[in-house]
């Protein structure tokens, strides 16, 4: 059927679907009724229609400036960078941290040919810069991986002239890991990121 | 952010969708380009306006009469009763059956309170009926569950009024399966299921 396989195409296109799952997922919309595809349907157009990014963080958000920017309770002078909208919720759900945020939406990758142009680095910069020494420190939370290595390493040689203090979140051994089933790499993080106690 | 809530809850109910693939999905979305969020809605909507039921199989069907049953070369005088419109898919990628479907849409499961009247049951009986002895095997390949069982129970001490031969597929080890890590079931099965060579 034409019609099913082009759902079934779409659906392909979501992160880490496969065939099955995309077949699944268009078996339960031909299912569903009338009511719960339409409130599906005005969701997504929602989603598309309202929500743009945080004009100082560049998160996504429904409003011009998003909920944590906007709270005066937050800490302004600590900003967290984050490569995507997620990784500033699952910090956000961690409750350790009361700063700003910024969002990259990505991250350098020459391999890809993924430069500076291709985040959102030149507003996080501007933000220092207008921000006149008022953000005495700015923690680099990149994912551990080659690319976020490459951006964490550019933003702090950029930025390093704007802000007094440049951190990096500890990467190590999480907490209910086995220690015995951890790959060397994340061992020699934990291991040269040792604290004393 | 409400919006994203909303999007986000729709995903939910998907078959197999927990919240974290359910927040990718979402983010998905909003990263996706405006042509192609669009063609996914078109898509969506495509299929739950031109998919309805075959008049005759009850398979979904972009057709008053699906391919399967309007294929004057496909044997018309056995039917394979199945539960899902997936089932006929996998049965039909197998190459193996030149016959025609039933989809059920379900099985009873007294459990749930699912009776013959919430599947296509009544509509595979007067299929049988108006054919007048056309069908000569009704093939059942239910789920290897209690509900797949009852209903193969239930459909064989109706049918066997109006067709001669009523068979069910076999259930036992899956080719490549490893014997050793097969459930007990399965296996009793197997042995039960054995034939001479």
């Amino acid at each position: 059927m034409k019609s099913l396989d082009r759902v079934i195409a779409a659906f392909r296109r979501f992160p880490g679907v496969g065939p099955k799952q995309a077949e699944r997922f268009a078996m339960y919309l031909l299912r569903s009724s009338e009511p719960e595809t339409e409130e599906f349907m005005q969701a997504v157009k929602a989603l598309k229609t309202s929500v743009s990014q945080c004009g100082v963080c560049c998160d996504y958000s429904d409003t011009p400036v998003c909920p944590v920017c906007s709270d005066p309770n937050r800490d302004a002078s600590v900003i967290c960078v984050v490569q995507q909208p997620q990784d500033a919720a699952a910090i956000e759900k961690s409750g350790a941290f009361k700063g700003l945020y910024h969002v990259l939406h990505g991250a350098i990758s020459p391999m890809e040919g993924l430069g500076a142009g291709s985040i959102r680095l030149k507003e996080l910069l501007e933000r220092l810069e207008s921000s006149k020494g008022g953000v005495r420190e700015l923690i680099l939370a990149m994912d551990p991986d080659t690319e976020g290595e490459a951006t964490a390493m550019y933003i702090s040689g950029l930025a390093k002239e704007l802000v007094p203090r440049i951190t990096r979140i500890a990467y190590g051994v999480p907490l209910g890991g086995d220690l015995d089933y951890m790959d060397e790499v994340t061992l020699g993080h934990a291991l040269k990121g040792r604290t004393k106690i």
